[in-house]
């Protein structure tokens, strides 16, 4: 079943276009994973304390949002136990139903390219249990990088996000350059390899990362690529609301056609002064609640 | 010291700046390294496989080049195993003496870069015999992206190579859009952001991606680039030819400042019609001889 169906299918199932980001930054953890910050430790028991932070949020949000998003870098810090903490994480999630983009924005050229594919994406490479529904990847290396994921996307029935615009400050340094601006020749081109992955639902497999940041861009963003499920970092943590999402998703009777992601925001919840008194799965777990009802009226 | 210093030292002490990618492709292995291919094999032998093979390229060429570049994508196939492997493969160059520039290709933001940054050049997060010297990073998401792996250069005495202009005929696309061309613009970016990293050699930790395939644009990266260390890829089996390379290279009385990267031109010779009655590790060695004497009237 195409991706972009399958990411509907869950939405619908779940009423809400809630992606969770798992990024168990070290600093960041709870107190009763502090294991993962002592250097005294031996690497693999630091890297399983993280994936048993991950794994523990997967329990918090399984039964409310539709996919998660574990952020490679994190895992990658304890290298292969770190990989290995990853797969358990990602095997985990697909356990929970959840669809798994594997936030990974790789890109290279040709076979290395393709080798990157397989590694996330197909199951006799991965194994099956350790597969991503998704990554993203970086275009900078142009449509011969992408290539390789869209046979992918096909061979594996998956999906790739291409990074547009990102969220973070310095995205306009090189993504605003030129006339029109890169992001938007990025834009249409995503449109273009998308064509041939168009799933029943209207949309492709083959989406965009466009920051939640950058709200007065989107629908000129949304006009570029209109059969193409968003990516929408930047909720929450980095600073957009709710309302100013709208112009991402596709009016009724269309699909949503964006998921909103919020990493720190429901994770690291047990942070905010207002949550204080709360243990951190139940702080992450309202923090969730306030994210799906804030985002009910853009969704659809 | 210095990365860039320490680089020098390596390219003045082999008298050639020579560098062996190592992209052990599963479909170009030799025979002997067949079981890397098998999929009836547990995934931990079929990496091991892929270790093995990397690991006698580098007892092959280890006493005549500076450098190495163990690519990632080809490990990650068989991930946390793929990845045990690539450490084995870093750890084995180490202990060679061999520069390792791990081509990674990531690019993130903020905290996500730093967790990569560590990942490969902190020894205390990566262990100290994993650790690469240097690490290819992607300029798409900006100067912020960038900026962690600055603080890992200066931290670690570690390098970056940052992509300006890939080898790909695809690069083009997004590359050379506007005016000046985004690889341009990349360029001056890199010069400054080595400004506050230059050795005694005179050149900057933080180099460029150069594609060895763009002969003609060489002279205005160098222009534009005056202390940043060039990495030449495409040399070889991608077509280009040592004396194309020249402008790349800065003039005598200053060093170098380049290398010039060769992949499957070294690791796959034994595939070459001439080489047919050759072992691959001898055929290796030929190629090596060859690329080294066609090298050497541009080097220096």
């Amino acid at each position: 079943m195409n991706y972009a169906d399958r990411l509907q299918a869950a939405v619908d199932a779940k009423g809400n276009a809630c992606l969770v980001g798992l990024d168990p930054h070290l600093d960041l953890l709870p107190a009763e994973f502090e294991s993962a910050r002592d250097t005294g430790r031996p690497r693999a028991e630091r890297a399983a304390a993280l994936a048993d932070f991950a794994c523990e949020v997967i329990d918090v949000v399984a039964d409310r949002v539709p996919a998660v998003k574990p952020q490679s870098a994190f895992f990658e810090v304890f290298g292969s136990d770190g990989v290995r903490a990853w797969e358990r994480v990602v095997a985990a999630a697909r356990a929970a139903g959840l669809i798994v983009i594997g936030d990974v924005k790789r890109g290279d050229i040709a076979s290395t390219a393709a080798a990157y594919a397989r590694a996330f994406l197909d199951p006799a490479a991965a194994g099956a249990e350790h597969v991503c529904d998704a990554v993203t990847i970086n275009p900078y290396l142009g449509a011969d990088s992408v290539t390789p994921f869209l046979a992918a996307c096909r061979a594996f029935d998956a999906g790739v996000y291409v990074l547009v615009r990102t969220s973070n400050p310095g995205s306009a340094d090189f993504q605003r350059h030129g006339e029109p601006e890169l992001s938007h020749l990025v834009a249409r081109r995503v449109h273009e390899w998308g064509a041939e992955l168009v799933g029943e639902c209207g949309l492709s497999s083959v989406g965009a990362v466009v920051g939640a940041t950058h709200a007065r861009e989107l629908r000129s963003f949304r006009e570029a690529m209109p059969r193409t499920p968003f990516l929408l970092p930047g909720f929450g943590a980095q600073g957009a609301g709710a309302a100013e999402l709208v112009d991402a998703f596709l009016p009724p009777p269309s699909p949503g056609g964006a998921i909103v992601n919020s990493s720190r925001g429901i994770t690291f919840a047990w942070r905010r002064l207002e949550f204080a008194d709360l243990d951190w799965k139940t702080a992450a777990s309202r923090a969730l609640d306030e994210m799906i009802a804030e985002l009910a009226p853009v969704h659809r």
